[in-house]
């Protein structure tokens, strides 16, 4: 085979796992990682089961694959489009907005795939579930993160501590997941969205700065 | 065989499901009810698997009660204890501080069952789900009307909303269990407990009345 043709097959295979790995996140956030085979994948997808096997060596090596996909597309849907906000408080608002629509345009038909997933393999320890704890932890740390900016900038009380101010917004939101899920409650979203603007203006300092994006 | 006989034959045959289911609950916390087998519990609790099978007739029958055992549990550690505490305020604070020991002292190793078990059910639809949906929103609704009793008792502003207030306190215990099962993280006790009561406090009214039982 030629280089170009070795590349033309490695981009296929890439393209063709990404396709699995997208159908599998969504089984997943629905009915467990315990829920996806390769079987079923195969049948969904109109695969052959040696295909779909092909691109991944066991079972735990897809479920750690399907987690790894799951935090792509929770970037790409939920962190991109909001990465022009000013930093401080607009992002830190924003992202968390972003969030809470990414699970009620359903991008998932499990509403978010990390309260689903930590769910089921928080109990459970492993490739999966440390995979899930890396995931889901740079997501607090981020959200502190800009806690601590807003901070810098003047736009919240330097006295609040941000661990304790991202563990009451990411309750928040995670209770919206949870309720609309549960109860197929839509006012949660409402309710979340009235939580999470309470509780930042609670640490509001009154005299914010822009936050405008300067070349740090 | 006498009434007697009959009577000391059904007594013994509850104790065997209550015990059989009990140890249900507990796998289910960590494992999710689709990881409960009648082999694995006859295997753990050195049964036949016939013994097990004899007291429910299908997995879904066994899934059933095993949400309703584990309703009675959470009745038992959590609700029960603090039924003494005067109405309003200290009740609604002592379930919220209750169901937070419960997940802390570790009465199911999974954690909250209810936490565990609605994201594992959310999404199928049936029986299971209809149990859990039940039972959690008595719960939910419990706390709301407690809310609302310390309205009456004017402890708690009337212009706050009972189910906003509910949504956010729920979603702090639900966080701390989260976070302490994902995280093995036991600052989220304090954390939670801090939430509540500056939540609780933001709408008192500063004027209780001491909301002791009287011949309502």
């Amino acid at each position: 085979m030629t280089a170009a043709t070795i590349t033309y097959h490695q981009e296929r295979a890439e393209r063709t796992r990404a396709q699995i790995l997208r159908r599998a996140v969504d089984i997943a956030s629905a009915e467990g990682l315990e829920g996806v085979s390769i079987g079923r994948l195969a049948t969904e997808l109109a695969m052959s089961k040696t295909g779909v096997f092909a691109h991944f060596g066991s079972k735990e090596d897809l479920q750690v694959a399907i987690v790894e996909m799951a935090g792509d597309v929770f970037v790409a849907e939920v962190v991109e489009p909001v990465q022009t906000s000013p930093r401080g408080i607009p992002l830190l608002s924003a992202l968390l907005q972003s969030w809470l629509s990414y699970v009620e345009r359903i991008v998932f038909r499990g509403g978010c795939f990390f309260a689903a997933a930590s769910a089921e393999f928080d109990s459970r320890p492993g490739p999966v579930r440390d995979k899930i704890v890396e995931l889901t932890k740079a997501w607090v740390v981020g959200l502190e993160n800009e806690v601590k900016e807003a901070q810098r900038l003047n736009q919240l009380s330097r006295k609040a501590d941000p661990h304790q101010v991202v563990f009451e917004l990411h309750a928040f939101v995670q209770e919206a997941n949870w309720a609309f899920k549960l109860f197929d409650d839509k006012t949660s979203f409402a309710r979340a969205r009235s939580a999470i603007t309470r509780r930042i203006a609670a640490e509001q300092t009154g005299k914010p700065t822009d936050g405008r994006r300067t070349g740090e």
